[in-house]
C-alpha cells in the first residue's frame, strides 16, 4: 500500500525531530535548556480559563463557521484599538494561525503556483503549502545583511506568470527582522504592480522592541483587496495550546472562500473560543511588561552570543528569535553532539538547526535558530553552556 | 484580485445554506423545527467539563503533534472493549473527524486522483477533497433500493487507474444505511483486489438499532494494512463543538504521513483533548440509553413520514438521518417554500434537500434528509407540521 508521493514528501518538523535525543538527554539525568521552540514561558492570561470554567452549556454544539461571534468582535475591536479597519464581517476564526495560513496558501494558488517568500521562513510554511500543491519560491535573504530584502530588481525577477502571491511573517520567525514602514509599502506596492497577494503573518505583532512598532499591512490602504492578515493568540497571549487564529481580509471572495473552507471542517473548538475572546478583550498595556520581560531576554542572549568566539549575530528587532551563524562544521551535527555527547555542570542546550528554514540548498548549514523564552537566569546560564560546548565540539573551526 | 479556481469551485454547505431563510422566519415569530443539522440535543456528559475545570496550567503549552498521549491511550482502551487492536501509537488526534478525512484524503492521493464513495454522501467529503484536488467518484445507491451497494460487477467498473480508495460512512450519513457484515467482508476484498485503501468514517458506530451492530472496517484483519479509520466525539459523545476527532491506522506510511500533518499545524486543542479524554473513559453502558432515545425517535419519524402520502422513505438501520422521497416538483424550492411562505400553528420544519448529497446531475431532486435530533414530542409534532405543509406546497405532486 503506496501513500502518496506528495504525503511521502512531507518534512518532519525539523524544529520538533531532534526531541527524541532530547529526552534521551533527560533520562541520562542532564538538564536541557529549550531554544529550539517557539514556546512561551510567559503564564497564559487567567481570564482565558475563567471565563472557560464561567461558559455554561448542557450541549457543547456546534459552533457558527465563521468562528464565535463575539469572539470575532472582539478581535474587530482589537484592530481598531492598533488603527486597522477590519470589522466583524472581514474575520473568520482558524484553527491556530496555521489554518489561516493554509487557506490563504489554497485561496491564492492553484496546483502548481507560487508563493514568494523571504528565506529563512518558518519551516511549517512548507507544510501548509505540500498538501495544496502549491510551491513556494524562496526570496534570498542572509545573515551576513541583517536579513534585508533584496531590492525591487532582485525581488521582482522571481515573479513569473505562475506567481500569485507573497507571504510575509513580521515580525519576523525565524530571524527576528521586523520590517521598516517604508518596507511594507515597497512590498505593497510590488503586490499592486504584479497583482500578487500578500498573505502577512503578524502573530508576532505585539514584539518589537528598542521603542519600535511593526507596521501592519493591514495599515497599507492602497492595497487593502490583497492583503490577507493570518493572525493567532498563541504567541500574542501565551495561548499556543487554545489553537486559535483568524483570517481577516477586506476582499470578499477571500472571505467567502475562508467562510466555504470553515463550513467544510464546520467550526473551531468552541471552549478555546470562549477563552481567546477574553483575551482580545485585555487592556492594551496587558503587552508593556510582557515586552520588557522579552526585550531584556533578547539583550541577555544577543549580547552573549556577540561575545562568543567566531558567533556572528545581529540584534533582531521583533518576535523572539535570533538566528546565529555558529564556528561550526555543521549546525545540525552540532545540535546533536550538544544533546547526545555534551554537558556542563549536568546542563545542556537543544537549538533548532537553521538549514530547515532556508528552502535554498547548503544555506543556513552553520546557522542554528534560538528561542529566548526561558527566564534571564537560565538565558545567561544556557548562554554560558553554549560558550563552553562550542570551545570543545570537536567539529569546531574558526573562519 | 482573483482567487484560485478551486477556491471559487468550493461549494456553501448546503446543509447551512438556507439558514439565512431560517433565521428571517424566526424573526417573524415562526418556530422552526431543526431537521436539517445533525446537532444532537442529547447532553454531553458532565465529565467533559469537569474535566476541564480540573485542568491546571499556568502556560496553555503547544501539546503533542500526536495527541494528548492520555486520550490516545483512552481512545486505544476504547478500541480494545469493541474488538479492535489500535494501540497508542496507532492513533493521532484530529481536529474533528473533519480533519481525520482531510488527511485521509490527502494521504491516499495526489492531486487528480481518485477516492469511490457510495452516493448519497455527506456533503462535506467534496470541501475535504477538493482543496487538495482529489477527485470523489459515485458509486450510485439509490431511495428506491435502500441505498444497497451494487454488486461486485458493477462496483469494479468504477475503479480506474487512477482510483487510490473507496470511502464509506458506516452507519452512514446521509441515508442511516448500516452495511452488514458480508457487506463490510465485500468491500474490503474488494480494496484488496485492487489494492485500493478503504477510508471508513465510523463516527456513528454506536447508533445503531433494532439490536444490530456495525462492524467496522476495523476488524478487517486481512485488510488491515489498507484501512484507515477516522472517529470523532462530536456525535459519539454529542460534543459536536470539541472538534476532537481520530485517525487509526496499522499502516505505518498512514500514520507517519498523519504526524507529519499534524506537526505541520503542531497540535490540537488541549483543553478539549482533556475533555475528550473523560468521554471515553465513560463506561460502555452510557450509550444504551442513548441509542434507545434515538431508537424511539427514528420509529416516530420513520412511522409519520411512512404515512404520508406520497412519501417513500425506508427505516433505516443506524446514525440519526434518513432520507425520503417527497411528493414535491423540487425539494430544495419546497425547502425555501416552508422557511418563507409556510406556517402551521405558527411553526415549520427547516429540511435538508437531499441534491447536494449526490454528486451524480438530477439525483434525489425530489429528496430531503432529516435529521432526527428533537425529543419525541417536538419530532411529532414536526412531523405534523411536515404533513400539513406538504397537503398545501403549490408545487405538490403525486407520482
Amino acid at each position: 500500500m503506496n501513500i502518496s508521493k506528495r504525503s511521502v514528501a512531507l518534512q518532519a518538523s525539523p524544529i520538533r525531530k531532534l526531541f527524541p535525543y532530547a529526552n534521551e538527554a533527560k533520562k541520562r539525568g542532564v538538564h536541557v535548556y529549550h531554544l529550539n521552540i517557539g514556546q512561551p514561558d510567559v503564564e497564559t492570561p487567567q481570564v482565558f480559563i475563567e471565563a472557560v470554567k464561567k461558559s455554561d452549556f448542557s450541549v457543547l454544539a456546534y459552533a457558527d463557521s465563521h468562528g464565535w461571534e463575539p469572539l470575532r468582535e472582539s478581535i474587530a475591536a482589537y484592530y481598531h484599538r492598533i488603527g486597522l479597519t477590519y470589522e466583524t464581517e472581514d474575520i473568520i476564526i482558524t484553527n491556530g494561525g496555521s489554518e489561516a495560513l493554509q487557506w490563504a496558501f489554497m485561496i491564492c494558488c492553484d496546483p502548481g503556483e507560487e508563493i514568494l517568500v523571504p528565506e529563512p521562513f518558518y519551516t511549517n510554511y512548507r507544510g501548509f503549502a505540500l498538501p495544496y500543491t502549491v510551491e513556494l519560491k524562496p526570496i534570498p535573504t542572509r545573515l551576513e545583511n541583517a536579513f534585508a530584502l533584496p531590492d525591487d530588481a532582485t525581488l521582482e525577477a522571481q515573479i513569473t506568470d505562475k506567481t500569485r502571491g507573497i507571504a510575509l511573517s513580521n515580525p519576523g520567525n525565524p530571524a527576528g527582522v521586523v520590517y521598516s514602514k517604508d518596507e511594507v509599502c515597497r512590498i505593497a506596492y510590488i503586490a499592486m504592480r504584479h497583482n500578487l497577494f500578500i498573505i502577512a503573518d503578524e502573530v508576532y505583532r505585539e514584539f518589537c522592541y528598542d521603542g519600535q512598532e511593526a507596521t501592519s499591512f493591514g495599515s497599507m490602504t492602497d492595497a487593502l483587496d490583497r492583503i490577507i492578515l493570518c493572525d493567532s493568540v498563541s504567541k500574542r497571549f501565551s495561548a499556543c495550546g487554545a489553537r486559535i487564529g483568524s483570517i481577516a481580509s477586506h476582499n470578499r471572495d477571500v472571505i467567502n472562500a475562508a467562510l466555504k473552507l470553515g463550513q467544510a471542517r464546520v467550526c473551531c473548538p468552541t471552549l478555546e473560543m470562549i477563552g481567546a475572546k477574553a483575551l482580545y478583550d485585555l487592556e492594551p498595556d496587558y503587552f508593556i511588561p510582557i515586552r520588557e520581560r522579552y526585550e531584556r531576554r533578547r539583550n541577555i542572549m544577543i549580547d552573549a552570543l556577540q561575545k562568543m568566539q567566531g558567533v556572528l549575530c545581529e540584534k533582531p528587532g521583533g518576535a523572539f528569535y535570533a538566528i546565529a551563524k555558529l564556528p561550526v562544521d555543521n549546525a545540525e551535527k552540532f545540535a546533536l553532539w550538544l544533546l547526545n555527547d555534551f554537558r556542563e555542570d549536568g546542563k545542556t542546550v537543544m537549538l533548532a538547526p537553521a538549514e530547515h528554514f532556508y528552502q535554498t540548498p547548503n544555506q543556513g548549514v552553520d546557522e542554528v535558530r534560538l528561542a529566548y523564552v526561558l527566564n534571564t537566569d537560565d538565558l545567561s546560564d544556557a548562554m554560558r553552556v553554549l560558550d563552553s560546548a562550542l570551545k570543545q565540539y570537536p567539529g569546531r573551526f574558526l573562519r
